[in-house]
């Protein structure tokens, strides 16, 4: 977390009158994830910013605008204070009592929304008051979403999360790079490509395509090869590459082929990276373990027409998983942008590698699943891990060998 | 010529009455162009099969049916010698004198449109004689194609050409491997692959990932770097690679840091040789020597929009140009299926790589060029003309080195 400069984090503006409940909301919304990491406390008048980590979206900055909300003050100076916060925010929170919105708070989404600022609106305290039809019906018409939430009941606030990655702004999903975070400028990386039947004639998949620029975009060279071919291209070498990308499919014969030395691991892992959060997808995969014969699992993919996944999607994971298992599992599949109603039935989520869509779909996902606490991870984490070589694949990204290490160590049921 | 297979090559059966013309316009429509190789002189009821290039499309064998043309012959036996034929036979062509359509010639129709097997008519000897209006509607309606044509007069051929490249079955426009013919299996080819400003976000272009599928196809390693780090990317190879591909905007310096034993082209170059012709290509570049200050040349774009060569297209050939001419051209763009009515008046035209387009409409665009006698060449030629690298950049293809040698050798006008 700390490794995330200030001025990159997303900066979330709280505003409210005083009594609205703005910091019970922020410690809900926060709260249950991890704590305040340190406030710098300003004078009286400044707003108090507040680094945190938002799951599922990753470290965000919040501005709680304490000292603004004195409604009693003069209008010039309060919109003076206010621009001076606004000028800062990425996305707006309005938090309100029911039955209290007034000029205060059309000036501040006037303000905002002139800026091309989000606002979301959450009416506060809905254990004591229900806002009128009237009052929804008119915040809804002036902000980007609205919920209602209780501090108290600890209600809305699934709902306000979806909020927050459904408006925030699309350089803010935008997570480290692909790979080249793990490779020195100069230096390479060797991807494996199997090329099988079902890959797409003449071209590669999105991913490869993908890994292959950020490379080039990180000053580094990107050395593809077919897992055939993998020894032979390590031995080219006059010293190792930082790191072996494989495609899933291969996992085995290129952990095989890898020298120890050398880290390695697969496009479908730098994906749940760069499309979900690594962290809660090893949680995800690590809960295999629990499986039990009969248990129902959830299959996901984004694409409804894809030969290349589909083969490793209803065949290989089921298959692998039921030999890890030891018994048969009742597994459903689910495509494209359809969702089940319930999904608190399943044991597990198993999504691909969602290459096709944006982060913002997948962190939608992953707050759904974790409302229901159903564990998420995706096809190259199930393969890693069934296949036995999870750590392996692990090794490139110490935050997910944390996670991994703390699990294993806090021990499963069995 | 000889190292095609013929069973690899274009099976086009010429069909007709004995009196027809077949052999002459057999004669007219390869004759300017090769000499005919070999005759396989068979049995007097057996085909003579003749391989022979077919500008542009390549080497084709022709079927010339002598000894099934005899329609005195009783139906059975007939059809039954027909048949032998048309299953051989990749692409028909039917010819018969004006006026002649019979039951003969819709039986041979009949017999070809049932195995999916395109048919195009010649009408013969209109120097002569004129078919009807409604002779030609009637063929027309049968075949995929009818030509007018005289072999006395020398008519209708480019037509016939044209036709044979609109109808011919796509397997048999698919030329050899991108770059993989060039590399041995378990070698390795280096790809140069320029990140400027205009290159799409997050991607390659596409003739890059073909490339690097091609590679991985022919069992060959693909290593991706920019030009920057050529140098370095070559110091990490134990052994050379067997070729240093570049984009044609990274030419100078790729020759400069490329050693003379390793052999250097540009993808520009390999697109030719795939998508059109490139010994004609060359013909086309090596005609720059001989262009005049105030000639008229034709640049041609097969993207409407596309932001990677439109700078190459309107700005730097132009200025290479100019340069290499030493004085203005009057140069005319044009982009996507247009293509000017009078290209006569171009000296030369110099194409992108269409990279997004089929072989079959390049091949359409060579043809109208050679029916004006006016010279064609792509992007990468003419780049590594006007910058003095043109030796080095075909020294991978023998064949348009000997191309380049004999122009070379029979001088220019100036």
């Amino acid at each position: 977390m700390q490794k995330t400069p200030k001025g990159l984090r997303l900066h979330i503006g709280i505003f409210g009158k005083r009594n609205a409940g703005k910091s019970s909301i922020l410690n809900r919304l926060t709260g249950q994830d991890t704590s305040i990491v340190s406030d710098f406390a300003g004078t009286t008048t400044d707003p108090v910013e507040k680094p945190m980590e938002l799951l599922p979206l990753g470290p965000v900055l919040f501005i709680d605008t304490a000292g603004i909300d004195d409604d009693s003050a003069l209008g010039d100076k309060r919109i003076e204070r206010s621009m001076a916060v606004i000028k800062r925010t990425d996305l707006a929170v309005i938090v309100a009592e029911p039955g209290t919105w007034s000029v205060f708070e059309d000036d501040l989404v006037h303000q905002l929304r002139r800026l091309d600022i989000p606002v979301l609106a959450v009416i506060n305290k809905t254990d004591i008051a229900s806002p009128t039809e009237q009052d929804i019906e008119y915040i809804k018409s002036k902000c980007d979403g609205l919920c209602l939430a209780s501090a108290v009941d600890n209600s809305g606030f699934t709902e306000l999360r979806r909020l927050i990655v459904e408006t925030v702004p699309e350089e803010y999903l935008t997570t480290p790079p692909i790979v080249s975070d793990l490779v020195r400028p100069g230096g390479a990386a060797v991807l494996v490509v199997p090329i099988d039947k079902e890959a797409p004639k003449g071209r590669l998949i999105l991913p490869q395509v993908q890994s292959i620029r950020d490379l080039l975009d990180g000053d580094s060279v990107a050395i593809v090869t077919k897992e055939r071919e993998l020894f032979r291209t390590l031995e080219m070498l006059k010293q190792k590459p930082d790191i072996v990308v494989t495609d899933s499919q291969a996992f085995l014969k290129v952990a095989a082929d890898t020298p120890d030395d050398i880290p390695m691991t697969s496009f479908s892992i730098l994906f749940a990276r760069l499309k979900a959060d690594l962290a809660e997808m090893v949680r995800g995969a690590m809960t295999i373990e629990n499986l039990r014969p009969g248990d129902k699992i959830m299959i996901a993919e984004s694409c409804t027409h894809h030969p290349i996944t589909d083969d490793i999607g209803t065949v290989k994971i089921p298959r692998w998983l039921r030999q890890y298992v030891g018994g048969s599992l009742e597994i459903d599949h689910w495509r494209g942008h359809d969702w089940p109603q319930n999904i608190a039935e399943y044991k597990l989520i198993i999504h691909c590698g969602a290459c096709m869509w944006n982060r913002r779909e997948m962190l939608s996902r992953l707050i759904s699943a974790r409302e229901y606490n159903v564990p998420m991870t995706n096809y190259g984490l199930t393969i890693a891990f069934t296949l036995g070589i999870f750590e392996r694949a692990l090794g490139p990204f110490p935050e997910a060998m944390d996670v991994y290490r703390q699990m294993k160590k806090s021990g499963t049921d069995d």
